[in-house]
């Protein structure tokens, strides 16, 4: 007994994970909700991370809820699902997507995961192997990065241009390229700079990408919310030039990231990669993994062909005006810029002039200042690779999104060096 | 142009992911269904793996499937869940194995997963350390393997005794431990041997690691799924002599394996736990990972409490049942022998002898032309470590189970050696 107490344990844990997680949207988002005021008695606007599903106003569809509903009921979906997914819903992805493509996928190129997150580790895990890169976007989605780092597959980064109104510096994309680089990261429609790519854009990315020799990867999680003058196109229309892999998910067009259902598709009408391990290594992936939900699975179907019209343009709707309601009250503020109204997606990206603020040295001292004084959760550009720029998500109830505006600016005010 | 098509492409893929999965029962069970005779005209009969959700018999508890639409209809759980999972989930989960121990569980010992397939990952992700290893029971339940090789974590193996019911052999236990064993792993109810443990048997297994200074992973995946003479005893009850982690789901009870709700709970009234860092692992894990389905999440406190005691008890009928026909109906058979009826979970381990049989060499060969002749499907004990012994599934419909044994026995006989 005596000896049992005084002996030492030969577990500790593991200190990559420990230390890595800080640094994710959640860990940030997380230190930012203690440092609220708990004694405000206004409501926190959370103007951090894009899931606006909590707003009665951006309430999913009601076929999709009936689709689980019915799932649910028939009780036909209880089993463990297959390795890539019930055929019927990968069926329904392949569709689905065939709908904006020159050309048809098949239930093969579709392999179902949980959500885009997932679907993003079953990539970047099938391409890892010892010493190989890849290239991510500078500002992007620091998921990717908290992946690549748990998996050491190592990143470089490429910028996007502000002044082009956020497009690849394909320049950049060329020098960074070596022979162990294996692919290129999009976000199309972006996170965080709620920009749309035109056509011709996208066509130089996959050219680029061709000449070079490596995979596109477009995530296109934020697929259709687009709704400015730039119509969204998938990278996939491209997948003749290069071989595209599109990552997506129910969770932003249906506004039901709860529900984890998404997907990885090899857009790749030439079938490289069929002569690669890569679609092997995804299987093989999957095969070691958690599988998606089997009754949403099996609701899948309903959910992509039933949805109606009304749902999709009443969501876009609301996203124009919040994208309208960010951009002219993100005006207002001396001290923020906002160099392009966002088109698509969820967020935008806007500059922080820290030296028309008195006190607030970055914009880590911003935010969690202004959580503590305003109630008001906004991201770190540092958190998405932009010190002194700040992600502020617009997809929120419009009068909140105004709400939390005013309140930024007064927060401004009060902090505005006296001149 | 001409270039572009012969230019050499950068990327491969990962080859790790592509040979571990043909060791999966999956892998196993996927080529084993190839192997079927399309043109048999009855049913396939699957003995293979731990789903019977298939069977009108084994539908889940009505309370279970309402919590479900309770919870899609209210529109409250389509956000992301937090990190560990939704408050009031983990708190039912703690109250629900506080029912069982001599000590209280709070909300925060506890770790939504998506299944215990992710806790298990979740776990031997945070003990991982540069050259730790870990103990496992042979035989076992192979993810355990396929995952440890995946995450480069070193595995030895100690042998369950069948002619002591299949018991921890812990002279094993205690010759195979190192100064880098971190832990060992136990299944109770028992993947593949259908055993229940003793109280006095899990007291040993923790004085035994309390000794060694190693921690215990118990796998309760089949938690409650007891029907012989020995009661079901969860191991957190002797987390006061050593530190437990449990991992639990309702796959199993509530025979809803396609739903991925699982937990990995600290089981440790000492905390010592709370001294490493294992437990920021955890959620530094969690933190980079897909989360279980914030609806289901959200159903979980009325699955846990509202499911009636007839549904439990009519589980378990059938399930005893089942271990009746299966022992009484392999002991017709000469070429196969189980050395003891199956108290627990959803399997039995049965010794091949193929020296009674013409042209078959090993359990690869029996299963694969059992599949081919009979259309019945059984996992070869190589897939759970144990060459020329099998992995018979009893959790089916009995009358089903009956039939499947009888092909079983008369493909023995058709394959007998003349005397
Ligand atoms: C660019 C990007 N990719 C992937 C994801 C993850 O999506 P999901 O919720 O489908 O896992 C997000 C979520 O915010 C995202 O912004
Ligand atoms: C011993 C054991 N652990 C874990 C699991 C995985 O359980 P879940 O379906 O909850 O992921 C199984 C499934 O068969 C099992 O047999």
């Amino acid at each position: 007994m005596e000896n049992g107490s005084l002996k030492k344990w030969r577990f500790q844990g593991n200190k990559n994970l420990t230390t890595s997680s800080g640094f994710t949207v959640r860990g940030v988002l997380n230190s930012l909700i203690e440092n609220l005021n708990v004694n405000d008695p206004r409501p926190t606007i959370p103007l951090g991370n894009g899931d606006p599903s909590a707003f009665p106003c951006f309430r999913t569809a009601i076929e999709a809820e009936d689709a689980i509903v019915d799932a649910v009921r028939s009780a036909k979906y209880n089993h463990y699902s297959p390795t890539a997914g019930l055929l019927p819903a990968r069926r329904a992805v392949a569709e689905y997507l065939n709908r904006d493509l020159p050309y048809k996928l098949s239930p093969d190129d579709v392999f179902l995961t949980l959500g885009c997150i997932q679907a993003i580790e079953a990539i970047l895990t099938s391409l890892k192997h010892p010493g190989a890169n890849i290239l991510l976007p500078r500002p992007g989605f620091p998921y990717y990065e908290s992946l690549a780092a748990h998996i050491h597959l190592e990143v470089k980064h490429f910028d996007l241009l502000p002044e082009k109104g956020w497009e690849v510096d394909l320049d950049a994309v060329e020098a960074l390229v070596d022979e162990n680089t294996v692919a290129m990261v999009i976000i199309n429609p972006g996170n965080p700079c709620g920009s749309v790519y035109t056509r011709q854009h996208l066509q130089k990315i996959a050219e680029t990408a061709r000449n070079l020799g490596i995979l596109v990867i477009a995530d296109e999680v934020y697929e259709h919310l687009a709704f400015g003058s730039t119509p969204y196109v998938p990278m996939g229309v491209f997948g003749s030039i290069v071989p595209v892999v599109t990552l997506g998910s129910i969770s932003k067009r249906w506004i039901v990231p709860g529900w984890r259902l998404g997907w990885v598709v090899t857009s790749d009408p030439n079938g490289i990669l069929l002569k690669t391990v890569i679609i092997d290594s995804i299987k093989g992936f999957l095969n070691i993994s958690s599988d998606p939900i089997t009754f949403i699975q099996g609701a899948l179907p309903q959910i992509l062909d039933k949805t109606k019209e009304d749902f999709y343009s009443k969501i876009i709707d609301i996203l124009r005006k919040d994208a309208d309601i960010g951009y002219d009250k993100i005006a207002e503020i001396p001290c923020i810029t906002c160099s392009k109204k966002p088109e698509g997606g969820m967020f935008m990206m806007v500059k922080l002039n820290v030296s028309l603020l008195e006190g607030i040295n970055d914009d880590m001292d911003f935010v969690l200042q202004l959580a503590k004084e305003e109630s008001v959760i906004v991201l770190p550009g540092i958190a998405v690779g932009m010190k002194n720029w700040l992600r502020v998500t617009f997809a929120i109830d419009p009068s909140m999104l105004e709400e939390g505006l005013e309140r930024m600016k007064s927060f401004c005010q009060r902090h505005a060096k006296k001149q």
